[in-house]
């Protein structure tokens, strides 16, 4: 999917909701646990209440390499069933990785080409060189740490480096690397008030904002800072809405929560206008 | 595997060789495609080849995850086959992940609880409550990046913070972490002078360190700056000994390299007494 078609998916659905299908055995509805695949059963139950309110999935891969061979299972099948029903949803593997280059070759392969995810998220410790593999994908998009929403953001993210923190440094020099109008970013809602100079740094990249919900970050605050004149934003929500009930309504009560951003969305998108 | 045990392999193996089993199927013997798990079948030749000559096998995530669900599935025979036949090999899943805390208890789980492996390495942008959901498995290890093998190491990890460069207080910081005893961190053999200033900030911790053989780093450079009193080194090899040859002899000439770096590493502990 090209970044133009996203944006045209966002002025269709006057959404720009990414829903990370984060999903917990230990936290979805009992009766799902009969089922052949509870979490694929979860995660199509989750689209089919969802997806005309959001442009994105975005599972994270750690909830399904916890469950081995099945979780790896549940997680392709989940892709393949977004790509074939709802093709026109962009699509995130959140696996944040990264490596030698050769490495990183293999990591890209696997999850654009294998499992055909639209975008991927990547961690920038190792530079350059472990990033790029990932850019070498042209129809494909690259989504890099810059910000993150958790606490430890302030260990290392924050430092200041060359008079300026790590975290714009980041930013800063993957601009020069090849292929880099691939990249987008993540940048944590929890931390609103960063979105100005990051819209210095980067002004009309997609950015990918987790934290709104369970981890407190503030939609009004970061539209108001991050938004660009095509939107520019991506706000995930993963354990708001997957757990907003965890008996048989769970999917009814996933699409209210859903349907609570997008309205919210909708009235951000109007008011800009 | 505690600490010690893996000591007292060094000591009786008089080796403290790691080899990196990240098999790519273009490069292994094309016989073997016709078996029903080329990559497992690949892994236990060089496994029955290599076992006495080294302490730790280390597959990188990366090269199981390119083939999807087979991959992962080659991924896990390979790990229970070390586990069953060679419990006194310590092992290291080398997925160099992070996340916030919820996501990475998910990785520490796969890793630890469903694969069983010893041990798995981990990135560190996102900070302390990142690496600490790892650290919480105390019968484990978590070996962070620090100064890695690739010339992307350039781009962030040496930048100066805090009157340091940005891995020494990526060490730095650690040590502060919660149950950081279980702590080892990676630093590339191709910087070797750095080795030097890395031990006066961690003394006593194991270095994993990639990048002799392929990548061009010096063993003997290595050891002399990094070598403590109980060795502290786990030295890994990949590619040099996986392809050293690509017919049907590639498992004795696997054997071959992995030997000729095992006396080279035992005459370095004998000069060392």
């Amino acid at each position: 999917m090209t970044t133009q078609q996203l944006i045209e998916q966002i002025q269709l659905k006057k959404s720009f909701l990414c829903i990370g299908l984060d999903v917990d055995l230990a936290k979805i509805p009992t009766h799902l646990l009969k089922e052949e695949d509870p979490i694929f059963a979860f995660n199509k139950a989750i689209i089919e209440a969802t997806h005309h309110l959001c442009v994105a999935y975005k599972p994270n891969t750690a909830f399904y390499e916890a469950y081995g061979l099945k979780g790896w299972k549940s997680l392709e099948k989940t892709i393949q069933y977004i790509n074939k029903n709802y093709p026109e949803i962009f699509t995130i593997a959140d696996a944040k990785r990264g490596d030698i280059g050769n490495t990183s070759s293999m990591y890209a392969k696997a999850f654009f080409e294998d499992l055909a995810f639209d975008s991927v998220t990547v961690a920038p410790y190792m530079g350059k060189d472990s990033v790029e593999p990932f850019l070498a994908f042209k129809d494909k998009h690259t989504i890099m740490l810059a910000l993150t929403s958790n606490e430890g953001a302030f260990d290392f993210q924050t430092l200041s480096v060359n008079n300026k923190e790590l975290y714009k440094e980041v930013l800063e020099a993957s601009k020069s690397w090849e292929n880099s109008e691939n990249l987008m970013y993540v940048v944590g809602a929890t931390k609103a008030e960063y979105f100005k100079e990051i819209r210095q740094i980067v002004p009309h990249s997609f950015l990918l904002v987790p934290g709104v919900g369970a981890q407190g970050g503030n939609l009004q605050d970061v539209c108001k800072y991050g938004m660009t004149s095509t939107v520019g934003l991506l706000i995930n929500s993963s354990r708001g809405i997957l757990y907003a009930a965890n008996d048989s309504t769970f999917a009814e009560a996933a699409k209210q929560k859903a349907e609570d951003l997008q309205k919210e969305m909708e009235l951000i998108l109007t008011a800009k206008k």
